[in-house]
């Protein structure tokens, strides 16, 4: 993996921070306390590390305003160390880049509109009407259908399809095998068959989304689905026909969203957790992985309802009786009636 | 998004219902109760929005026999008021077709059969022996393994992969990414490692499936695996080997079906949920949104298994108490015996 | 499908086992106890479906030492017949091979190194600096990025994307649409947005692992995610940043693991569970389907924690007493110190 190499001083210098120690040392690499050697910085950010701090051989730490460190390692000081070793893992990482602009098995209908400086690369399609926005990069065997709108500065990797006129603002990252605008599943019973009901929605992405690999979101069934500025989705996740998820949401893998719910902004969705359709989720709602939300929720917090797994012989005595917990409960009320009554 | 324009005679004549308004008005647009305004048709099918009627800026809704619709707005009465909106949003957003009939990118075997009218966009491959039906069309970057049959009028979208020697009927809608007919999750265990254990049998797809993007459908181990007409399979699912689908079954996203499963027909599985392998399901079971079926279900009816989600702290205290359940019901049955004996 | 023809002489010479009937007997065809007819051979490994094989017509059955077969059908006796039928079956459908060794719409970049019968399908895109083994198959569309290296009779089905820089050893099959070394799920709060935090690592494939359809396996943030040799992956499985799989475990489909989790040797996972991040799971655990897992697990054993399903009418009841079940243990212990009391 290609790594660029900074000294101390410059990275302070872009970053911000205070050092401790010398701003001529060198490094080219991020890694983790335990695995770290010269040349690396490392950080840390969980106080329950802190005792992998010690043996450490990195050549740096990002870390907190009052952690000491090991003679031997510099210190970068900052109140956020995680995010502070982000920016500094990215300028040490820069992001690699296709080396043509537009390749020659790329497919680009004559009325698509490329912007300066977009690459396309092997087997790219981009259909009529499309507008693909400055900088952005097509990666290998992409689909863009007809009139989509892609900003600028996006990165749509290999394999990835956006159905026929969507809209995706700038710097947006697509990952591979997602899919943008497929029909959501609108259906309506007729006597004996199912008739589909055409989903002439769009689905529109805001600035600064980043969608993980194989995740689908449908389009509207009227109107749009819409996914605001800021929202990260992990891999393999359902957003239905018509959400609306507000700024800055983040969703864990395997996550389905059913249609027309919105949820609220700077959500914290836990893997594998559903959203039943037709609900409003309030800003700040953190929902646990494995939990089922079934209505609404009105204030922040957190929201749990996953099983508690145990052994499986303990389990089948436990769910067994889950199966009569209303019984046990309606016993536990005869025998307060019958307490009370001999007491009286 | 292309739409054509009609009068609500026009309508009325090719979709039958009973008009209360005038027949020369015209509609180019479906919209929501909400957002809809002239030129616009709506619908109201459930009754919980009926409050929005009032406020409407529709030309005209398509609506039950009875409820009362304000001035200046046409009525379409119907039994079926969704049925008949999916009918007309199909009349007003015909589907739009790909450019070329055969992209000169597209990969056709010599030894593949096109009946007339197949459209292939850029970038397909048809393998050896495939048979394309007539009207069908396979968007940019499908691939058709050898041997496979497709009927006539079916539509696969960006990036369907559909295996060798599989079988899909007439009318059938495979959305972007999903996968036909890989091998099913066959293992056999030899002292220390995992054999595979060859996956020779097909699948099957009935008249007028839809299948959702980046479902999977695996292919039998032995025998088919089989998906019956007019079943409606969303997103994100996953249908392991063998597993048979009975006709009209509609299965929302996110769902595992295990090997060898019979589902029955017009049944309707919730979101995320799973049905374990070797099972039978009646017809016209409802299964509830993550919901795990690991017995068979030989009547009809709604089945439930979901944890019910509460605040965090809740939980906590709740879940807690789950794990030692089957202890308080026999701390229960002490106590009502030993109650019986005072009493006695 | 094609098949080779084979006389049970030929098979017990290849397979081993003991024959008990005419060893120039043909077989052509695997085929269920059900559905055998003459030509064909099937198997019998569940005692629950000694039943059906009374009625079988199969020209054959591999069966275990004890198992008293029907006259007219030969048996092939062998300790694991399951695992020898597997060995027979692919004997009898040995796997298709694609018909050209590197298609001239395949895009093969010139500093690429790719062994000898190495076979390339349309529209295969292999960036710089990548690796390809003897032997390896890359079916139609699929995308080996920059630096990858792949090893020797690995098979890639069309359409999966392997991000730059992964490894993969030899004898891997990869399914249509597995998405290998997609970003991890990294993301920093920085005041009012999320940053984005490089994923630098790799993923690390070993020897025999089989990956399904759609699947997908992220990169590591730092460090590289870690296949170990013979696990098999179902289709649509999550496997986040930094999980570390042990050698031979099974995980079967839609299953979501966390970051940094390591999960054991011979482990089978069930479909639909998940593992929480940062955990440990010993070997030869097994997690039951729809179960999750919220704290490392240091002994083998099978572990469960999904809600049993009932009518919906009777889980109604079961669910809303359940969100009072700390209550409800709370009263039993008062009952219990009320009769205490009374006994003293």
């Amino acid at each position: 993996m290609p790594a660029d190499m900074l000294t101390l001083g410059e990275i302070i210098d872009r970053l911000g921070g205070d050092l401790q120690g010398d701003p001529r040392e060198l490094v080219a690499r991020v890694a983790t306390l335990e695995k770290a050697g010269k040349g690396d910085v490392t950080f840390l950010s969980n106080p329950r590390y802190v005792t992998q701090l010690g043996a450490t051989k990195a050549s740096a730490v990002v870390i907190g305003r009052e952690i000491p460190v090991p003679d031997g390692v510099a210190a970068i000081r900052t109140d956020n160390p995680y995010l502070y070793f982000a920016r500094l893992s990215a300028l040490l990482n820069p992001v690699e880049r296709l080396d043509e602009s537009l390749h020659s098995s790329a497919v680009i209908h004559p009325d698509a509109v490329l912007a300066e400086g977009v690459t396309a690369g092997a087997h790219v399609v981009v259909d009529a009407d499309a507008r693909i926005g400055r900088g952005s990069v097509l990666h290998h065997n992409t689909v863009v259908g007809r009139g989509v709108v892609i900003g600028a500065n996006c990165v749509l990797h290999p394999g990835v399809v956006v159905y026929p006129h969507c809209v995706i603002a700038d710097r947006v990252t697509l990952h591979a095998g997602a899919v943008v605008g497929a029909d959501g599943f609108g259906i309506a019973w007729d006597a004996d068959h199912w008739e589909k009901v055409p989903q002439v929605g769009r689905v529109l992405i805001g600035d600064d989304v980043e969608i993980g690999a194989n995740t689908t979101i449908d389009r509207g069934a009227i109107e749009d689905t819409v996914i605001e500025k800021g929202v990260k989705l992990d891999n393999l996740i359902q957003i239905a026909h018509n959400v609306h998820i507000g700024e800055h949401t983040a969703i864990a893998a395997c996550v389905g969203v059913a249609g027309s719910t919105r949820i609220g902004r700077r959500c914290r969705i836990g893997g594998a957790s559903g959203i039943s359709g037709h609900l409003t989720i309030a800003d700040d709602v953190e929902v646990s992985a494995h939990t089922l939300i079934t209505k609404s929720i009105t204030n922040g917090g957190t929201y749990t309802g996953a099983y508690p797994f145990e052994r499986n012989r303990d389990w089948r005595k436990n769910a067994a009786t889950l199966r009569n917990l209303a019984d046990l409960a309606q016993r536990v009320r005869q025998l307060e009636a019958l307490l009370m009554k001999k007491d009286a």
